[in-house]
Protein backbone atom coordinates (compact mmCIF):
# COMPACT_ATOMS: atom_id res chain seq x y z
CA UNK A 1 0.00 0.00 0.00
CA UNK A 2 0.80 3.11 -0.88
CA UNK A 3 1.19 5.91 1.62
CA UNK A 4 -1.22 7.78 -0.50
CA UNK A 5 -3.68 4.95 -0.33
CA UNK A 6 -3.29 5.46 3.58
CA UNK A 7 -3.74 8.99 3.78
CA UNK A 8 -7.11 8.58 1.26
CA UNK A 9 -8.62 5.51 3.82
CA UNK A 10 -7.90 8.15 6.89
CA UNK A 11 -10.16 10.76 5.30
CA UNK A 12 -12.82 8.10 4.15
CA UNK A 13 -13.38 6.52 7.54
CA UNK A 14 -12.10 9.72 9.27
CA UNK A 15 -9.64 7.79 11.64
CA UNK A 16 -5.89 7.23 11.95
CA UNK A 17 -7.13 4.23 14.85
CA UNK A 18 -4.46 1.13 14.79
CA UNK A 19 -5.59 -1.54 16.25
CA UNK A 20 -2.71 -3.64 18.08
CA UNK A 21 -3.52 -7.25 18.13
CA UNK A 22 -1.42 -8.84 20.91
CA UNK A 23 -3.15 -11.31 21.93
CA UNK A 24 -2.26 -13.32 25.12
CA UNK A 25 -4.10 -16.64 25.41
CA UNK A 26 -4.82 -15.93 28.67
CA UNK A 27 -7.15 -12.65 28.43
CA UNK A 28 -9.32 -14.39 25.93
CA UNK A 29 -12.91 -15.86 26.86
CA UNK A 30 -13.21 -19.43 28.07
CA UNK A 31 -14.97 -20.28 25.43
CA UNK A 32 -12.67 -19.65 22.93
CA UNK A 33 -10.45 -22.16 23.88
CA UNK A 34 -12.42 -24.60 22.56
CA UNK A 35 -11.43 -23.49 19.03
CA UNK A 36 -9.03 -25.55 17.07
CA UNK A 37 -7.12 -21.93 17.06
CA UNK A 38 -8.22 -19.66 19.44
CA UNK A 39 -6.20 -16.93 18.81
CA UNK A 40 -6.94 -16.36 15.19
CA UNK A 41 -10.63 -16.84 16.09
CA UNK A 42 -10.50 -14.29 18.38
CA UNK A 43 -8.40 -11.72 15.89
CA UNK A 44 -11.24 -12.79 13.13
CA UNK A 45 -14.03 -11.74 15.46
CA UNK A 46 -11.99 -8.18 16.35
CA UNK A 47 -10.95 -7.41 12.91
CA UNK A 48 -14.78 -8.11 11.57
CA UNK A 49 -16.40 -5.70 14.71
CA UNK A 50 -13.82 -3.17 14.18
CA UNK A 51 -12.46 -2.70 10.46
CA UNK A 52 -15.13 -0.03 9.52
CA UNK A 53 -13.91 2.00 12.98
CA UNK A 54 -9.54 1.77 11.84
CA UNK A 55 -7.26 2.12 9.52
CA UNK A 56 -5.03 -0.14 10.56
CA UNK A 57 -3.73 -3.62 12.64
CA UNK A 58 -0.93 -4.45 13.96
CA UNK A 59 0.09 -7.70 15.60
CA UNK A 60 3.43 -8.40 17.65
CA UNK A 61 5.16 -10.85 16.90
CA UNK A 62 6.16 -11.78 20.02
CA UNK A 63 2.54 -12.88 21.22
CA UNK A 64 2.43 -15.33 18.05
CA UNK A 65 5.84 -16.59 18.54
CA UNK A 66 5.67 -17.25 22.30
CA UNK A 67 2.79 -20.21 20.51
CA UNK A 68 5.92 -21.78 18.33
CA UNK A 69 4.92 -23.33 15.40
CA UNK A 70 0.89 -22.79 15.94
CA UNK A 71 1.48 -19.11 17.37
CA UNK A 72 2.76 -18.47 13.24
CA UNK A 73 -0.01 -20.15 11.78
CA UNK A 74 -2.12 -17.95 13.76
CA UNK A 75 -0.24 -14.86 12.46
CA UNK A 76 -0.53 -16.16 8.75
CA UNK A 77 -4.54 -16.80 9.61
CA UNK A 78 -4.27 -13.21 10.47
CA UNK A 79 -2.63 -11.57 8.15
CA UNK A 80 -4.15 -13.39 5.28
CA UNK A 81 -7.56 -12.62 6.65
CA UNK A 82 -6.93 -8.82 6.57
CA UNK A 83 -5.60 -8.76 2.89
CA UNK A 84 -8.50 -10.60 1.68
CA UNK A 85 -11.44 -9.91 3.36
CA UNK A 86 -10.21 -5.81 4.13
CA UNK A 87 -7.49 -4.82 1.61
CA UNK A 88 -7.92 -1.69 1.94
CA UNK A 89 -6.46 -2.23 5.77
CA UNK A 90 -2.53 -0.96 6.42
CA UNK A 91 -0.73 -3.69 8.34
CA UNK A 92 2.22 -3.52 10.58
CA UNK A 93 4.30 -6.35 11.55
CA UNK A 94 5.50 -5.01 15.03
CA UNK A 95 8.37 -7.01 14.73
CA UNK A 96 11.44 -4.61 15.76
CA UNK A 97 14.06 -6.66 13.89
CA UNK A 98 17.36 -5.41 13.02
CA UNK A 99 20.22 -7.39 11.93
CA UNK A 100 23.46 -7.14 9.66
CA UNK A 101 22.63 -6.44 5.81
CA UNK A 102 22.08 -9.57 4.17
CA UNK A 103 20.26 -10.69 7.81
CA UNK A 104 17.57 -7.81 7.63
CA UNK A 105 16.93 -8.36 3.93
CA UNK A 106 15.76 -11.83 5.51
CA UNK A 107 13.83 -10.60 7.74
CA UNK A 108 12.05 -7.83 5.20
CA UNK A 109 11.19 -10.85 2.74
CA UNK A 110 9.25 -12.79 5.83
CA UNK A 111 7.57 -9.74 6.63
CA UNK A 112 7.09 -7.81 3.32
CA UNK A 113 6.99 -11.08 0.99
CA UNK A 114 6.12 -14.01 2.56
CA UNK A 115 3.81 -12.78 5.13
CA UNK A 116 2.60 -9.61 2.79
CA UNK A 117 2.31 -7.37 5.40
CA UNK A 118 2.65 -3.39 4.36
CA UNK A 119 5.44 -1.97 7.14
CA UNK A 120 7.63 -3.73 9.82
CA UNK A 121 9.38 -1.98 13.02
CA UNK A 122 13.00 -2.18 12.80
CA UNK A 123 15.22 -0.87 15.68
CA UNK A 124 18.37 1.26 14.78
CA UNK A 125 20.44 0.69 17.22
CA UNK A 126 22.82 -1.54 14.64
CA UNK A 127 22.70 2.04 12.06
CA UNK A 128 22.10 2.19 8.18
CA UNK A 129 23.34 -1.02 6.92
CA UNK A 130 20.43 -3.08 9.30
CA UNK A 131 18.13 -0.88 7.74
CA UNK A 132 18.17 0.11 3.99
CA UNK A 133 17.79 -3.81 3.22
CA UNK A 134 14.21 -3.42 4.35
CA UNK A 135 13.87 0.61 2.85
CA UNK A 136 14.68 -0.99 -0.66
CA UNK A 137 11.21 -2.94 -0.51
CA UNK A 138 9.30 -0.25 -2.93
CA UNK A 139 5.63 0.77 -1.50
CA UNK A 140 6.38 -1.51 1.95
CA UNK A 141 7.17 0.92 4.87
CA UNK A 142 10.31 0.56 7.32
CA UNK A 143 8.74 2.18 11.18
CA UNK A 144 12.09 2.96 12.96
CA UNK A 145 11.98 3.37 16.81
CA UNK A 146 12.60 6.52 17.65
CA UNK A 147 11.20 7.62 20.91
CA UNK A 148 9.50 4.74 22.71
CA UNK A 149 6.64 4.89 24.96
CA UNK A 150 8.57 2.93 27.71
CA UNK A 151 10.40 3.95 31.12
CA UNK A 152 13.61 2.51 29.33
CA UNK A 153 13.47 5.23 27.17
CA UNK A 154 15.30 7.25 29.31
CA UNK A 155 17.81 4.76 29.44
CA UNK A 156 19.70 5.26 26.17
CA UNK A 157 17.10 7.16 24.03
CA UNK A 158 16.96 10.47 25.64
CA UNK A 159 21.03 10.44 26.12
CA UNK A 160 22.47 13.47 24.28
CA UNK A 161 25.32 12.90 21.59
CA UNK A 162 27.10 15.97 21.40
CA UNK A 163 23.89 17.40 23.12
CA UNK A 164 21.54 16.33 21.16
CA UNK A 165 19.58 13.29 22.32
CA UNK A 166 20.02 9.84 21.22
CA UNK A 167 16.43 9.30 19.03
CA UNK A 168 16.93 12.95 17.51
CA UNK A 169 20.26 11.65 15.89
CA UNK A 170 18.49 8.28 14.98
CA UNK A 171 16.05 10.90 13.07
CA UNK A 172 18.41 13.16 11.99
CA UNK A 173 20.52 10.10 10.68
CA UNK A 174 17.95 8.03 9.08
CA UNK A 175 16.67 11.08 6.70
CA UNK A 176 19.91 10.23 4.79
CA UNK A 177 19.76 6.75 4.27
CA UNK A 178 18.67 5.22 0.74
CA UNK A 179 15.07 5.05 0.28
CA UNK A 180 14.13 7.02 3.45
CA UNK A 181 10.71 8.09 1.62
CA UNK A 182 9.81 4.66 2.79
CA UNK A 183 10.60 5.20 6.53
CA UNK A 184 7.73 6.08 9.61
CA UNK A 185 8.55 6.18 13.28
CA UNK A 186 7.98 4.78 16.18
CA UNK A 187 6.86 7.91 18.75
CA UNK A 188 5.21 6.98 22.29
CA UNK A 189 2.49 9.13 23.05
CA UNK A 190 3.21 9.28 26.76
CA UNK A 191 6.34 11.98 25.15
CA UNK A 192 3.78 14.01 23.99
CA UNK A 193 5.96 16.86 24.95
CA UNK A 194 8.45 15.69 22.21
CA UNK A 195 6.58 15.94 19.35
CA UNK A 196 7.04 19.66 18.49
CA UNK A 197 10.84 19.06 17.75
CA UNK A 198 10.11 15.64 16.31
CA UNK A 199 8.45 17.26 13.99
CA UNK A 200 10.91 20.50 13.16
CA UNK A 201 12.85 17.14 12.33
CA UNK A 202 10.77 14.69 10.24
CA UNK A 203 7.56 17.14 8.91
CA UNK A 204 6.71 14.93 6.48
CA UNK A 205 6.92 10.72 8.10
CA UNK A 206 3.91 9.43 9.44
CA UNK A 207 4.62 8.42 12.97
CA UNK A 208 3.42 4.99 14.34
CA UNK A 209 2.51 6.35 18.04
CA UNK A 210 1.26 3.59 20.35
CA UNK A 211 0.91 4.34 24.33
CA UNK A 212 -2.66 5.94 24.07
CA UNK A 213 -4.87 4.35 26.95
CA UNK A 214 -3.35 2.02 29.25
CA UNK A 215 0.01 3.66 29.43
CA UNK A 216 -1.05 7.18 29.98
CA UNK A 217 -0.55 9.44 26.42
CA UNK A 218 -3.00 11.90 25.48
CA UNK A 219 -4.79 11.49 22.10
CA UNK A 220 -5.30 15.86 21.59
CA UNK A 221 -2.13 16.47 23.28
CA UNK A 222 -0.35 14.21 20.36
CA UNK A 223 -2.71 15.62 17.44
CA UNK A 224 -1.73 18.82 18.88
CA UNK A 225 1.64 18.65 18.37
CA UNK A 226 2.39 15.99 15.82
CA UNK A 227 -0.28 16.22 12.78
CA UNK A 228 0.87 16.89 9.72
CA UNK A 229 -0.61 18.25 6.49
CA UNK A 230 -1.51 14.46 5.51
CA UNK A 231 -2.42 13.68 8.91
CA UNK A 232 0.88 11.83 9.38
CA UNK A 233 0.02 10.14 12.52
CA UNK A 234 -1.22 6.50 12.71
CA UNK A 235 -2.43 6.06 16.51
CA UNK A 236 -2.59 2.54 18.36
CA UNK A 237 -4.25 1.20 20.81
CA UNK A 238 -3.93 -2.60 21.95
CA UNK A 239 -5.18 -3.84 25.03
CA UNK A 240 -7.71 -0.70 25.97
CA UNK A 241 -9.74 -2.45 22.56
CA UNK A 242 -9.05 -5.95 22.03
CA UNK A 243 -9.64 -6.89 26.09
CA UNK A 244 -12.59 -4.63 26.83
CA UNK A 245 -14.46 -7.59 27.84
CA UNK A 246 -13.33 -11.30 28.40
CA UNK A 247 -16.88 -12.49 28.08
CA UNK A 248 -19.14 -13.42 25.22
CA UNK A 249 -19.77 -9.78 24.05
CA UNK A 250 -15.63 -9.07 23.78
CA UNK A 251 -16.33 -7.98 20.11
CA UNK A 252 -18.73 -5.54 20.43
CA UNK A 253 -17.04 -4.04 23.42
CA UNK A 254 -14.30 -3.53 21.21
CA UNK A 255 -16.22 -2.33 18.85
CA UNK A 256 -17.53 0.34 21.32
CA UNK A 257 -14.33 1.31 22.49
CA UNK A 258 -12.69 1.79 18.82
CA UNK A 259 -15.90 3.45 17.86
CA UNK A 260 -15.01 6.53 20.81
CA UNK A 261 -11.57 7.01 19.95
CA UNK A 262 -12.41 7.10 16.01
CA UNK A 263 -15.44 9.36 17.23
CA UNK A 264 -12.70 11.75 19.46
CA UNK A 265 -10.63 11.17 15.54
CA UNK A 266 -13.42 12.49 13.59
CA UNK A 267 -13.83 15.41 15.74
CA UNK A 268 -9.97 16.27 15.48
CA UNK A 269 -10.06 15.85 11.67
CA UNK A 270 -13.10 18.32 11.53
CA UNK B 1 22.90 -24.45 31.29
CA UNK B 2 25.22 -22.24 33.61
CA UNK B 3 28.13 -20.06 33.37
CA UNK B 4 29.88 -22.67 34.79
CA UNK B 5 29.12 -25.80 32.45
CA UNK B 6 29.79 -23.34 29.16
CA UNK B 7 33.36 -22.64 30.41
CA UNK B 8 33.62 -26.47 32.03
CA UNK B 9 32.92 -27.33 27.88
CA UNK B 10 35.51 -24.97 26.42
CA UNK B 11 38.26 -26.32 28.79
CA UNK B 12 37.54 -30.31 27.78
CA UNK B 13 36.98 -29.37 24.22
CA UNK B 14 40.09 -26.70 24.01
CA UNK B 15 37.44 -24.46 21.68
CA UNK B 16 35.15 -21.58 22.15
CA UNK B 17 34.09 -21.61 19.09
CA UNK B 18 30.16 -20.98 18.27
CA UNK B 19 28.55 -22.26 14.83
CA UNK B 20 25.94 -20.04 13.26
CA UNK B 21 23.55 -21.69 11.44
CA UNK B 22 22.60 -18.83 9.21
CA UNK B 23 21.03 -21.06 6.40
CA UNK B 24 20.58 -19.91 3.25
CA UNK B 25 18.63 -22.63 0.75
CA UNK B 26 19.63 -20.89 -2.37
CA UNK B 27 23.77 -21.59 -1.20
CA UNK B 28 23.24 -25.48 -0.11
CA UNK B 29 23.84 -28.13 -2.14
CA UNK B 30 21.09 -28.43 -4.68
CA UNK B 31 20.71 -31.95 -3.97
CA UNK B 32 19.44 -31.48 -0.56
CA UNK B 33 16.58 -29.59 -2.21
CA UNK B 34 15.04 -33.09 -2.36
CA UNK B 35 14.83 -33.66 1.07
CA UNK B 36 11.20 -33.14 2.63
CA UNK B 37 13.21 -29.98 5.11
CA UNK B 38 16.44 -29.37 3.07
CA UNK B 39 17.19 -26.83 5.64
CA UNK B 40 17.06 -29.23 8.50
CA UNK B 41 18.97 -31.38 6.29
CA UNK B 42 21.89 -28.93 6.28
CA UNK B 43 22.02 -28.68 9.81
CA UNK B 44 22.23 -31.82 10.72
CA UNK B 45 24.61 -32.84 8.51
CA UNK B 46 26.69 -29.62 9.81
CA UNK B 47 25.75 -30.50 13.52
CA UNK B 48 26.88 -34.47 13.30
CA UNK B 49 29.89 -33.17 11.56
CA UNK B 50 31.46 -30.40 13.69
CA UNK B 51 29.74 -31.04 17.60
CA UNK B 52 33.07 -32.21 18.87
CA UNK B 53 34.87 -29.33 17.43
CA UNK B 54 32.53 -26.39 18.86
CA UNK B 55 30.69 -25.43 22.21
CA UNK B 56 27.90 -23.39 20.89
CA UNK B 57 25.96 -22.96 18.03
CA UNK B 58 23.91 -20.07 16.79
CA UNK B 59 20.87 -20.08 14.24
CA UNK B 60 20.15 -16.05 13.63
CA UNK B 61 16.02 -16.46 13.46
CA UNK B 62 15.72 -14.31 10.13
CA UNK B 63 17.34 -17.42 8.10
CA UNK B 64 14.33 -19.23 9.69
CA UNK B 65 11.32 -16.67 9.47
CA UNK B 66 11.92 -15.96 5.92
CA UNK B 67 10.91 -19.12 4.86
CA UNK B 68 7.42 -18.67 7.08
CA UNK B 69 5.55 -21.59 9.14
CA UNK B 70 8.53 -24.28 6.93
CA UNK B 71 11.13 -22.39 8.21
CA UNK B 72 9.98 -22.21 12.08
CA UNK B 73 9.30 -25.74 11.97
CA UNK B 74 13.22 -26.18 10.38
CA UNK B 75 14.41 -23.79 13.11
CA UNK B 76 12.53 -26.32 16.02
CA UNK B 77 13.69 -29.29 14.69
CA UNK B 78 17.66 -27.84 14.44
CA UNK B 79 17.59 -26.92 18.75
CA UNK B 80 15.40 -30.15 19.70
CA UNK B 81 18.22 -32.11 17.30
CA UNK B 82 21.43 -31.14 19.56
CA UNK B 83 19.58 -30.27 22.58
CA UNK B 84 19.01 -34.71 22.35
CA UNK B 85 21.85 -35.23 20.87
CA UNK B 86 24.24 -33.11 21.91
CA UNK B 87 23.02 -31.45 25.19
CA UNK B 88 26.43 -30.38 26.01
CA UNK B 89 26.10 -27.70 23.61
CA UNK B 90 25.76 -24.19 24.38
CA UNK B 91 22.19 -22.58 22.01
CA UNK B 92 21.88 -19.23 20.91
CA UNK B 93 19.02 -17.83 19.47
CA UNK B 94 20.04 -15.21 17.44
CA UNK B 95 16.88 -12.84 17.50
CA UNK B 96 17.97 -9.42 18.14
CA UNK B 97 14.57 -8.84 19.86
CA UNK B 98 13.51 -6.63 22.58
CA UNK B 99 9.98 -4.85 23.15
CA UNK B 100 8.54 -3.12 26.38
CA UNK B 101 8.20 -5.45 29.42
CA UNK B 102 5.21 -7.70 28.83
CA UNK B 103 6.15 -8.51 24.96
CA UNK B 104 10.02 -9.21 26.30
CA UNK B 105 8.10 -11.95 28.50
CA UNK B 106 6.32 -13.39 25.24
CA UNK B 107 9.99 -13.16 23.46
CA UNK B 108 11.52 -14.75 26.04
CA UNK B 109 9.26 -17.95 26.74
CA UNK B 110 9.34 -17.98 22.79
CA UNK B 111 12.90 -18.57 23.13
CA UNK B 112 13.60 -20.03 26.31
CA UNK B 113 10.82 -22.19 26.80
CA UNK B 114 8.89 -23.41 23.48
CA UNK B 115 12.53 -23.80 21.83
CA UNK B 116 14.81 -24.32 24.87
CA UNK B 117 17.30 -22.09 24.06
CA UNK B 118 19.90 -21.08 26.28
CA UNK B 119 19.89 -17.65 25.28
CA UNK B 120 19.16 -15.36 22.82
CA UNK B 121 20.12 -11.83 21.82
CA UNK B 122 18.37 -8.65 22.49
CA UNK B 123 18.50 -5.41 21.49
CA UNK B 124 19.08 -3.03 23.64
CA UNK B 125 17.91 0.31 22.47
CA UNK B 126 14.17 0.62 24.56
CA UNK B 127 16.31 0.23 27.35
CA UNK B 128 16.39 -1.54 31.09
CA UNK B 129 12.18 -2.27 31.25
CA UNK B 130 12.72 -3.98 27.84
CA UNK B 131 15.69 -6.32 28.72
CA UNK B 132 15.32 -7.23 32.48
CA UNK B 133 11.96 -9.44 31.71
CA UNK B 134 14.63 -11.75 29.37
CA UNK B 135 17.31 -11.48 32.62
CA UNK B 136 14.22 -12.84 34.87
CA UNK B 137 14.80 -16.66 33.44
CA UNK B 138 17.32 -17.86 35.61
CA UNK B 139 20.03 -20.17 33.75
CA UNK B 140 19.31 -18.87 30.64
CA UNK B 141 21.57 -16.16 29.44
CA UNK B 142 20.79 -12.75 27.47
CA UNK B 143 23.06 -11.30 25.06
CA UNK B 144 22.67 -7.63 24.49
CA UNK B 145 24.28 -6.14 21.43
CA UNK B 146 26.73 -3.25 22.41
CA UNK B 147 29.40 -2.55 19.65
CA UNK B 148 28.18 -4.86 15.94
CA UNK B 149 31.08 -5.80 13.81
CA UNK B 150 28.75 -3.93 11.13
CA UNK B 151 29.71 -0.68 9.52
CA UNK B 152 26.74 0.74 10.74
CA UNK B 153 27.90 0.99 14.27
CA UNK B 154 29.45 4.09 13.18
CA UNK B 155 26.02 5.56 13.39
CA UNK B 156 25.06 5.49 16.95
CA UNK B 157 27.04 2.62 18.84
CA UNK B 158 30.19 4.94 18.58
CA UNK B 159 28.68 8.26 18.83
CA UNK B 160 29.50 9.98 22.31
CA UNK B 161 27.11 10.54 25.07
CA UNK B 162 28.59 13.16 27.33
CA UNK B 163 32.31 12.29 25.89
CA UNK B 164 31.54 8.46 26.07
CA UNK B 165 30.77 6.84 23.52
CA UNK B 166 27.03 4.93 23.04
CA UNK B 167 27.77 1.10 23.60
CA UNK B 168 29.78 2.11 26.67
CA UNK B 169 26.89 3.52 28.17
CA UNK B 170 24.45 0.33 27.11
CA UNK B 171 27.70 -1.68 28.87
CA UNK B 172 27.47 0.40 32.42
CA UNK B 173 23.91 1.35 32.67
CA UNK B 174 23.06 -2.76 32.02
CA UNK B 175 25.45 -3.62 34.61
CA UNK B 176 23.02 -2.11 37.10
CA UNK B 177 20.18 -4.12 35.82
CA UNK B 178 18.23 -7.15 37.84
CA UNK B 179 20.13 -9.98 37.09
CA UNK B 180 22.74 -8.45 35.26
CA UNK B 181 24.86 -11.29 35.70
CA UNK B 182 22.75 -13.40 33.20
CA UNK B 183 24.09 -10.60 30.75
CA UNK B 184 26.73 -11.80 27.84
CA UNK B 185 27.69 -8.99 25.39
CA UNK B 186 27.80 -8.78 21.40
CA UNK B 187 31.13 -7.51 20.08
CA UNK B 188 32.24 -7.73 17.09
CA UNK B 189 35.45 -9.16 15.63
CA UNK B 190 36.19 -6.71 13.64
CA UNK B 191 36.33 -3.61 16.41
CA UNK B 192 38.95 -5.71 17.87
CA UNK B 193 41.21 -2.34 19.26
CA UNK B 194 37.77 -1.33 21.35
CA UNK B 195 38.27 -5.00 23.57
CA UNK B 196 40.72 -3.32 26.32
CA UNK B 197 38.44 -0.73 26.98
CA UNK B 198 35.35 -3.08 27.03
CA UNK B 199 36.97 -5.28 29.28
CA UNK B 200 37.66 -2.23 31.96
CA UNK B 201 33.90 -1.64 31.94
CA UNK B 202 32.92 -5.95 32.14
CA UNK B 203 35.64 -7.72 33.37
CA UNK B 204 33.88 -10.65 33.97
CA UNK B 205 30.80 -11.44 31.62
CA UNK B 206 31.19 -13.67 28.45
CA UNK B 207 31.39 -11.78 25.11
CA UNK B 208 29.70 -13.58 21.70
CA UNK B 209 32.45 -12.23 18.96
CA UNK B 210 31.19 -12.26 15.41
CA UNK B 211 33.00 -10.96 12.12
CA UNK B 212 35.92 -13.46 12.63
CA UNK B 213 36.48 -14.33 9.24
CA UNK B 214 34.23 -13.32 6.05
CA UNK B 215 34.05 -9.69 7.30
CA UNK B 216 37.93 -9.50 8.47
CA UNK B 217 37.87 -9.80 11.90
CA UNK B 218 41.27 -11.23 13.77
CA UNK B 219 41.00 -14.20 16.00
CA UNK B 220 44.36 -13.41 18.06
CA UNK B 221 43.61 -9.87 18.33
CA UNK B 222 40.35 -10.75 19.82
CA UNK B 223 41.89 -12.81 22.58
CA UNK B 224 44.82 -10.90 22.92
CA UNK B 225 42.44 -7.81 24.31
CA UNK B 226 38.94 -9.77 25.29
CA UNK B 227 39.64 -13.20 26.80
CA UNK B 228 39.38 -13.34 30.74
CA UNK B 229 40.46 -15.63 33.39
CA UNK B 230 37.25 -17.72 32.99
CA UNK B 231 37.96 -17.55 28.74
CA UNK B 232 34.86 -14.97 28.18
CA UNK B 233 34.74 -14.97 24.46
CA UNK B 234 32.42 -17.36 22.05
CA UNK B 235 33.96 -16.85 18.86
CA UNK B 236 31.43 -17.32 15.75
CA UNK B 237 32.00 -18.21 12.71
CA UNK B 238 28.61 -18.76 10.09
CA UNK B 239 29.61 -18.50 6.26
CA UNK B 240 33.32 -19.46 6.52
CA UNK B 241 32.08 -22.78 8.43
CA UNK B 242 28.59 -23.77 6.53
CA UNK B 243 29.54 -23.02 3.26
CA UNK B 244 33.01 -24.33 3.31
CA UNK B 245 31.51 -25.97 0.29
CA UNK B 246 28.45 -26.61 -1.95
CA UNK B 247 29.36 -29.88 -3.26
CA UNK B 248 28.36 -33.30 -1.73
CA UNK B 249 30.97 -32.77 1.10
CA UNK B 250 30.09 -30.12 2.30
CA UNK B 251 29.53 -31.62 5.71
CA UNK B 252 33.50 -32.55 5.91
CA UNK B 253 34.62 -29.75 4.57
CA UNK B 254 32.47 -27.50 7.35
CA UNK B 255 34.51 -30.07 10.11
CA UNK B 256 37.54 -29.14 8.07
CA UNK B 257 37.24 -25.27 8.34
CA UNK B 258 36.01 -25.51 12.11
CA UNK B 259 38.84 -27.82 12.84
CA UNK B 260 41.38 -24.84 11.92
CA UNK B 261 39.65 -22.86 13.95
CA UNK B 262 39.73 -24.90 16.89
CA UNK B 263 43.41 -25.79 16.35
CA UNK B 264 43.84 -22.04 16.51
CA UNK B 265 41.94 -22.01 20.08
CA UNK B 266 43.64 -24.54 21.31
CA UNK B 267 46.93 -22.91 20.90
CA UNK B 268 46.00 -19.65 22.03
CA UNK B 269 44.13 -21.60 25.34
CA UNK B 270 47.51 -23.76 25.97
Amino acid sequence: MTTQQLIDEIHRKKSFLCIGLDVDINKIPKRLLLEEDPIFTFNKAIIDATHHLCVAYKPNTAFYEAYGIKGWQSLEKTINYINHKYPEIYTIADAKRGDIGNTSTMYAKAFFEDLSFDSVTVAPYMGKDSVEPFLAFEDKHTILLALTSNQGAFDFQTQKIDSEEVYKTVLKTSKTWKNAHNLMYVVGATKAKYFKEIRQIIPDNFLLVPGVGAQGGNLEEVCKYGMNDSIGLLINSSRGIIYASNEDDFAEAAAKNAQQLQAQMQTILE
